[in-house]
């Protein structure tokens, strides 16, 4: 393993939660050289002894403040309700100048949270890795997952700049596209681009289903816009319960916003307004030619 | 070309309309030995010469009429609009004992107008294949499109058994997976899991756009879920408006009770009950385990 000058690099990383993110943080760090030695610590002993096995890690701590010990980087990965009493829990035992950061999907609690926790010294940058996969945890874990994917860092206002320079150029380095914006720009956007969509895909699956139970051949039929439309609702519901719960107003603002396309959608068709259908098929058809997505 | 004994065979096979789907079952036709000679019709000289430019056909025909003429088999691959006009312009020209069958992705007003136009002797069957992509027209069509994928066949009390023989099993040889249902099943199932998830993709699509507008930074956050649950709406305005119109009632129910699962989700997160959620949550990703979709 060697240090190359263009890259980040921290003697020792923490990683505290390894799930599917976590690990393959871990794996990352360790496949690409940025880090010396990566400890990692999970509350369940086969998941943390299942890291090290994966290679994800160098070696399991056996609690979140031992993980840290000594760490110049910690990386929080936990469950997003965990992260703030996981951060009060590790404070006394960070090093001195150590860059903590989260991968929590909704930042503004989270880093007003942390903010009002009043660590001394604390150099907390929120971050977002956009990536993941309805496969969850560390045995799917895998050192290319952040390749190519969005990096959304959120810097508060108390955001030591040389701490923010560090997670976007440690995102940078794992392969990510980073983004840097505020942590209420980021929530609000999140709500309507991605919470939004995992609950469209639910409340569809849940029609479909209901459908099938009242002996429609729903399932029989079903097609590519199906599939697509219903990807994500295999996703861990205990995971997005948190999701929802940490972003509750702005998905609820991005829900009304979603209300209101589809109402104007239904009003045309009822109207027997084709032309005026067409014309908003059309808009949608060209916004998503200029933004296919990523 | 030789005549498989297992598989059905067409001596002269008439295709009006080539876009895709028209277009790939020619292709599908000729790569599978299932016809001895296609001949395909569209309104535009450019596209049926490109239809045989590029193998979906032997000859192009200068019209409707004279393409049908002594078919064994007619295949309607117009969009929905214009199958039922487009029948009723070939009607005095079809051989004695041809099979009809049509592409469209409604059938119960196709089915209905089809039989009221009254033609002596019409051995139609309406046909769905579910397949497509938001990839339209002739010089996207391949051999492989129905392999895999749904035909729905969708026999009214009128048609000819032989005929719904002939259309089952020439979906069959397409290496689609053959579901039979009668047109009202048909089009109530595909409200919910075809044509609901394509407004879903533009209502969202159009909520993005909007916030996009307001200033949201959302196109530069737009991951895995956004993609999927918008790819859909690239697809053709005016083919959409016409489905639309074709499924109107079944369409504006299917909304309505889209609307009431969306509205359960949004009243359980704004009531902050986090376990209600999770139950949903869960049920969905159960249903979607059980029923990945194809």
């Amino acid at each position: 393993m060697s240090e190359r000058s263009d890259q980040p690099y921290f003697e020792r990383v923490a990683i505290l939660g390894v799930g599917l993110i976590g690990g393959s943080f871990g794996l990352a760090l360790r496949e690409r050289g940025l880090a010396g030695q990566v400890a990692v610590y999970s509350r369940t002993p086969a998941t943390r002894e299942l890291a090290v096995a994966r290679g994800a890690a160098d070696i399991a701590a056996m609690s979140a403040e031992e993980c840290v010990d000594g760490a110049d980087l910690v990386y929080l990965a936990t469950p997003v309700a965990s992260l703030v009493p996981t951060l009060s829990r590790i404070a006394g035992h960070l090093k001195v100048g150590a860059v903590v950061t989260d991968a929590g999907s909704s930042k503004q609690a989270v880093v007003e949270e942390a903010t009002a926790l009043g660590i001394p010294g604390l150099r907390f940058v929120g971050g977002h890795p956009m990536t993941g996969s309805e496969l969850m945890g560390v045995e799917h874990a895998r050192a290319d997952l952040f390749v190519g994917s969005t990096y959304a860092v959120t810097p508060s206002d108390q955001s030591d700049p040389s701490a923010v320079e560090a997670v976007v150029g440690l995102a940078a380095a794992l392969g990510s596209r980073v983004v840097q914006l505020s942590p209420e720009q980021h929530d609000q956007a999140v709500a309507a681009i991605s919470h939004l969509p995992h609950l469209l895909a639910t409340a569809l699956m849940l029609v479909t289903q209901q459908r099938a139970e009242a002996g429609d051949p729903v399932y029989d039929l079903t097609a590519g816009s199906w599939a697509s439309g219903t990807r994500v609702a295999a996703s861990g519901p205990g995971l997005w319960r948190e999701i929802y719960a940490s972003n509750r107003a702005a998905v609820l603002r991005a829900v009304d916003d979603f209300d209101g396309a589809l109402a104007q959608l239904r009003e045309l068709l009822a109207a027997e307004d084709d032309a005026g259908l067409e014309a908003l098929l059309d808009a949608a058809r060209q916004a998503k030619l200029e933004h296919p997505g990523r």
